[in-house]
């Protein structure tokens, strides 16, 4: 199994609104690294999982509407707790949407919110 | 699938006593940087795989009586080779006997002792 | 010259409200890992610049009231563009008001805002 | 399941002479980080997946016929294209080879070519 | 003083024909990440040092021509052993000759070339 | 000004019997990560400030009796309190006795003891 992985950023403001969230719960926000990484079981002629330009244009897209934005102003968010893993889901399914069927094996999306702290979703295609 | 992960430090002098460890045989020690990693299939309500809060004190009190001291005197780890693979295992068991029944996937224990190498042990739950 | 450096973080939302700012005009955020090295010509008889859980505090209590904040409701800055530099350079100041005169001969903080991009105040004491 | 990752470098020349590849079509160069992980079900009795130094060997003597090369003039390389997942299957493929048979249960390589960028190829044992 | 640095890289192939270089006396490359540090000593009213997206562009121009080529044949460089210490020069210069007088104190440009080893230089402006 | 850094690494066990270090009073260990940066003028006819195979040498043996030891035993060290600064300049004090007189301006060491604290050394020449 070959994987291709690129990465990127987005800056956001959010706010988690469940007491479970503690101090969180507050308007705030973060960096967040993203990390996109696309697994296909054998090589294409081109000797490659996907261009890297290509998988780099495909994750700049997936945040082009949440980089320097606030989501909880976001309406495709509404109601939803923006946590660092809801948020890999959210990039990694919109990235799944855009490529072809039947290439790929599967995707990880990973944010890094701080040093000492990511969440990673995995998905096949 | 989902996965959180934290990462957290433990400093540490140790032996390898045995014949294939060469000069890692003599009293030395290292600094352990240590990454756990929960999995879960699905968030719970709150959107999350765990509480951030919470991982980092499972970890934090998975190493706590190792922190800061001499293994070859720890009661636990006596007749035992702590390994960087051995120390992987002992921290995730640690921290699988604390997790609640059913909710969790796996884990893995990654610790990495310098910046050219590093070991993880992975379990199911 | 010996120097320690100690390494925090903050997540904060924020917006900078002028054109020079392009998106960074809406609110948004960042995670600022944030380093605190303090400078000393000479060690006393510790050996040390100043203790590690010191200059831990030092700087924890530096970024208190901003961690887990919006910056535009924060009082002290009213009227401030919040830049990194700034940032920098009031986490710097409050720093050296807690130290006292005559031991250390300087400090520098730096931001890190994302991968690619930083900023460092350096100032004497 | 226990895994022991390893590091290493080289620093290469090549060209990728295929429409796909735009800019990289030239002769350009790459330090390539690469990572070495082998994995085993169970440690031995020295409570390890495989010694460090025997990995790192290993590893090193995968690189040393590409290290300090021009990959476009390397013999075995001749009518392939070197892009990142190539050389982490030509890697892995050479380090397969020379580890016995039964006791491991797979292993992978991971090239960085940069810091937005790295590709990893997985097999089994 | 105040300072800010954005990061980029380039990927490029040299040979160092000198007897000194040993095995990099032969055609090799090497991803170069490249640093550029600004230093200011008062911020202006937008309470920065330097627009983070003008220094990227300043640092992107002056690796423009450098980027995916081979320096052997770049007409700039013939006839000059392209150390890192020469290229980081190389570039700070090409930053200061962009770079308005008399607003700006000086330039850092980092060259790192592998994990382990990087190069530096220093100017005033 | 030119600078060159290389990068190794040293794993100690250690005590720091003096009431001021807590737990770190107790035999205990590290991996230090060392970086060494020397500092130049103006380059020689090879363009560089010092051959990277000879500093990685210069540091190396200054490493060489630390690496894999007790410093608690370590006779040069007896009645010190091997602190990160202590070490620095330690470090930093044997590659200055081996470097030629009059060529270089000055050096700096750091010791990363973890992610999140390091301390530097910094002499003329």
């Amino acid at each position: 199994m070959f994987a291709l992985t690129v990465r990127d950023r987005m800056m956001i403001a959010h706010s988690l609104p469940h007491p479970a969230f503690g101090p969180a719960q507050a308007l705030h926000g973060a960096t967040y690294v993203v990390e996109l990484t696309i697994r296909r079981a054998e090589l294409g002629e081109e000797g490659i999982v996907i261009d890297i330009g290509e998988a780099t244009t495909l994750l700049k897209d997936a945040l082009a509407d949440l980089d320097y934005t606030n989501l909880d102003e976001h309406p495709e968010l509404a109601g939803t707790l923006t946590t660092t893993e809801a948020l890999a889901k959210l990039v990694a399914d919109r990235v799944a949407d855009r490529l072809p069927a039947g290439l790929y094996a599967g995707l990880d999306v990973t944010l890094r919110e701080h040093p000492d702290a990511w969440a990673t979703y995995t998905r096949e295609l």
